[in-house]
């Protein structure tokens, strides 16, 4: 699986059950959350305005991918939840170094964390299993993303740096992606095959 | 990293902090544990068993570890928690596919959900981390553990059988194991280089 195939699988509305380990207060905290991904256009005005912004030339982009979520955690100011404080949308742009897709930058686009434009690192192993890493700030993050059956993604990852805390998602798919468009991926690289 | 300096990394004690999602209703459940892992002499008469059992030549086994471990999860039955009744031990012996030790047979003795020994698969991927496949009876499960920092090891991975649960744990190193004996590898196979 290559970096696009793993976005074009993450297509579609996952319920997400989210558990975070405070590592310094030994404390775990669960939570849930709707995260929606679809593959946007490598024309998408967006997707060519966020590689500019990072001075890649937008004919690089392998692929473009929104998530949009929505959720809460249990330790969430529950007067503050009324629209859902985890909410937001990301827009991601992998980058491939040179000829090997299987690893490069990740643009990305108002994150959860932070809203300045964003960009991480991707590698794809050779197990299928996704690594994202992204420092912003003084904040650190890395995160593994893979599929242990089509319809369940699990995600588990570290973030270090205003506080320490692991995390753990397990998602299930409810809503399949709607039918592929086939032109988001830009064939031109071999990136899909 | 190969599956045997994966184990070496892995010797010592740890403090493990679990969350368990259970899929069908939907709940996390977590709980904490005390994990010691010390490797053993690929000599040792267990190992030498514990391969026979299984049809292997002593001759094969890369080497050998021995895991322990105590703890206790929030929906324990609280009555029979007295000297924790997730407690345990297991030997694991892993046995390269041919030439290739970043995969093959993983041979257990004593697990967690079982008593019978049983022989599993390991994968070392290109990233270091190491995936564990085990079927036994109705029950399938499928860890991944990775080292995002030294003293820092996380676990995560589905079983499916009897219940289907995710699971996932943030293991930190509390005491380092004590001088190795570099008798534990099998040098002679490459392993350990």
């Amino acid at each position: 699986m290559n970096i696009v195939e793993f976005f074009q699988h993450r297509a579609g509305t996952w319920t997400s059950t989210r558990t975070s380990h405070h590592l310094i207060i030994k404390k775990a905290e669960s939570g849930t959350s709707e995260i929606h991904l679809e593959m946007l256009s490598v024309q998408d005005p967006q997707v060519i305005e966020l590689c500019e912004q990072h001075g890649f030339n937008p004919e690089q982009a392998l692929c473009a991918a929104k998530v949009t979520w929505n959720g809460s955690m249990e330790w969430d100011n529950k007067d503050t939840v009324g629209e859902g404080n985890h909410k937001g949308f990301t827009i991601f742009v992998p980058i491939a170094d040179g000829d090997d897709i299987q690893q490069g930058h990740l643009l990305r686009h108002q994150g959860y964390a932070e809203k300045a434009p964003v960009v991480g690192r991707y590698v794809m192993s050779s197990d299928d299993v996704l690594s994202l890493i992204t420092e912003y700030g003084t904040v650190y993050s890395e995160e593994k993303f893979w599929f242990p059956r089509p319809n369940l993604c699990l995600r588990a990852g570290i973030t270090v740096g205003m506080s320490n805390v692991t995390s753990f998602c397990t998602e299930i798919r409810k809503v399949p992606p709607k039918s592929e468009n086939t032109e988001t991926a830009r064939t031109a690289t071999g990136a899909s095959t």
